[in-house]
């Protein structure tokens, strides 16, 4: 039933990999990892992780795909975050003005890049400014409490778009815990406000696309069926990239357990073209 | 277009009111409403107040329902909280053992009253111990940002009944602001969990079968075409009483702005029987 | 794990028995299920039919909890189905007039019971009169595909109580196949009018206390405690029984295999009292 | 508020225009539409036509936007279809095999110009073949009664990914008249399936973004600052586009009325960049 990693990844020319349970987990990048991508690096791959993370910036995720023996496998340019498209998306459609965040105050450099001025909305509680959009950053442990009212209330007053900056409901915490993640958070303030957010990240087509110029700018010669994505979740990596028309490996490291990953792919309908335990085998 | 509150209530020999935009607001009960209900009263019709509102027991809410003039209007039998269908269900579904709880501690009544435990959930933090329910309680401006997570990961643990004391989405606040209520989070929460936690409150048709039951006890002739329910909420107030099979008059004097009423009527096909400006017209 | 249903139905004074997967399967009511009937009846038991069918009234489908040894054990008051409680909503809240209905004109009984006058869909086509409600029956078989605009283009014009006779989504039509049922088409029409339909039967709580209420004008004596819901689908028998506050058996000789009932009421959090294997161990 | 679309035009090297409600209506192009688009393709702009359509191939669409004086105003590559993201779907991810089909055998070219081979799903009733994929096509008036169960059943016997080649739930039929179209077949299916099937056209990224590709393949300088998407519906085209991330006009010719045009950006957050009455004012 499950088919090794490196003979499934001989057949293509462009691998995505989703990062958290496939290059990494709660304590950073897996061992092993940097070696594999090395062996692929050098055989002429494109390697791109396609992550649901706006935590930090792509130069700073890229740093950690390295090692003493085989330096920086990932550049800046092959990480596509979740956060990197809530910046296109700001630069793109909002363009200037004030973004207020629901987040740190260290994290706004995703609206920074698309050309827009931060403002927490904490800040916003006793003079309210005209905005351009409202922005819900993925800060892992930041207190929302207070301010979720206070965006609510805002967002009942102004008609602007609200950016999620990550569309995962929740993310995992080390053991087998995990915490709520702004994308929870977004929907339960759609399900207030009905309205419609704009949701940064897979399974939605956005992210793969990105990749996918990225890969033909430096390959023109790429089509999708040279592309394989390598993900542990059926619900974003898998549902996005077989609707994005790309072949797809479930790795059964991460989230989905191997004694219902057939029970899983049955029941929802999600089919990935292989199964493998790991990108180690 | 509107029909005078008076009149239509003519017509019935109980009336069910919703709290929060019908009789009171913000500030407490409205001034001019004890004297409407006295009127009622005098003419001898029952009066029952249903309201998605767990955070005091029905004692202290009835006695909110009074002034010099008239003494107290609404006795502890006519109050149907949305807390005490919470009870309810724990006595009569879970019964005994400890029920974990999201709120504060002097919130427990609803808990204590169903012959359960009390447990906080932050103590179940260093020592989990078995639970036989998990209840989220409706605490206005209780910091559930710490808890939440635990709650998610103990309810990943253990697989019990999850209640949840109101079903309301936000409350209001004042002015026009609102703010985050405890059905919001547990609707996230079952996103997360992919659970199905027991909702208590409108539009749920449980709240209405308990009011009647108490109005046949009172008076056994009394059918379902009796019973008029005034309300400022489509999607809880009308919707459940029409589902209940009970004739419905939706007052303006709340959450449904006036200009806006027909519009709402017509796009949602939650048809009440009448349109009251108010119970005091 | 199993419990043997004989030992479980001791317990309780009344048993509320779901029909299809139960009793009775697509070729009739079982060969033993009249013999665990009449013992149960023996025992001086109330027993209930709660079922989710609207294709037949409730005295055609008593006469099949029948056989020569112990004769009829099912009156027509001990049967429940989502027929009768639409009968009861047209009956409460709409009272008098015309209900267009979709589905066949031998099945009208459930509105003229009520007191309204039916008229097909498609009788509407040409002459469209004021109606006061439309009913979506239960009909197998019915071939709705030209009366399905015909319905959506009348709901968009008149803002009038929409009734779907029963809120399942598919019924078993023998081997393993099943078809579309009327609560998939109601949800299909909500959808395009983005209106709120009046479904009957279970999950919803209105059934339960239907039969409720029958039971306890039997014996004034019985509460809550004393009834056992005794189901195969976790969805709508136990989760409906759940949340009206009595215990459930789950059964497995019906839609829920036993192989999977384990996971599946762990991944759905419908936790059933009892797992017994059939109504016959 | 109404801006004049020629001037909102003029701002823009691309525009995208859905078809219906925009360019035609239920009786075809309207009379002026050829006029406006020449005017435009004079001044240099690239014209598409984006549309949820899939009941006929691109070619025939593109031949409908032609009058005597200025010819064929739209080539069959500047009609991105919700048909042809299908075909793009099946070449990509499914590439041969059967494909079974619920529709017209008129309306195969999807299927065919993707190299699979269709079969009607009424032919698999007796001899189930193995199969790479269930296409639901768009076909305006076939009766589907009898073998949307078929498709059911199939669907629940054979994991294979699911297609439905327009996501619409209603289509316009003349007068104010709407029929059922094949996206809510696809979502009843779902839901009695509980699978995720790949649903095609707006308000998917895809199909702008093959569109964004063929416009950049025409005139590599083009970004998507210089595109307008010109539709009639906020939760497709306006949704949509501003999501992928380019400048909209929502015309009020179409499903949205003038009237009830602010109350829907309001209540619904789906912001336009521009309002106009029409293209032709």
């Amino acid at each position: 039933m499950f088919e090794p990693f490196s003979a499934v990844a001989d057949r293509y020319r462009v691998i995505f990999f989703d990062a958290y349970g496939v290059l990494k987990n709660s304590k950073g990048v897996l061992p092993g990892a940097p070696a594999v991508l090395a062996g692929l690096r050098d055989q002429g791959k494109q390697l791109f992780v396609l992550t649901n993370d706006a935590s930090r910036p792509p130069a700073q995720m890229a740093r950690g795909y390295s090692d003493e023996v085989h330096g920086q496998l990932i550049e800046v340019e092959q990480v596509i975050s979740s956060g990197l498209l809530a910046t296109e998306f700001l630069r793109d459609k909002v363009r200037h003005g004030l973004a207020a965040y629901l987040g740190q105050p260290g994290s706004t450099h995703f609206i920074e890049a698309a050309g827009l001025t931060p403002i927490a909305i904490r800040d916003c509680r006793d003079a309210e400014p005209p905005l351009s959009a409202i922005v819900l950053l993925d800060d892992e442990g930041f207190d929302w409490f207070e301010d979720i009212n206070l965006t609510v209330n805002i967002a009942r007053r102004q008609n602007v778009p609200i950016v999620v900056a990550n569309s995962d409901l929740a993310y995992p915490v080390g053991g087998h815990e995990v915490a709520v993640a702004v994308g929870s958070l977004a929907n339960m303030m759609e399900g207030i406000l009905r309205k419609t957010f704009i949701h940064c990240g897979k399974p939605d087509a956005m992210m793969f696309n990105y990749a996918y110029l990225q890969a033909q700018s430096l390959d023109p010669t790429v089509t999708k069926q040279d592309i394989l994505m390598v993900g542990d979740t059926l619900a974003s990596d898998i549902l996005g990239a077989n609707k994005f028309g790309i072949d797809t490996a479930l790795v059964l490291s991460g989230t989905t357990q191997a004694s219902r990953a057939a029970a899983l792919i049955e029941a929802s309908g999600i089919i990935p073209t292989f199964l493998c335990e790991s990108i180690f085998t």
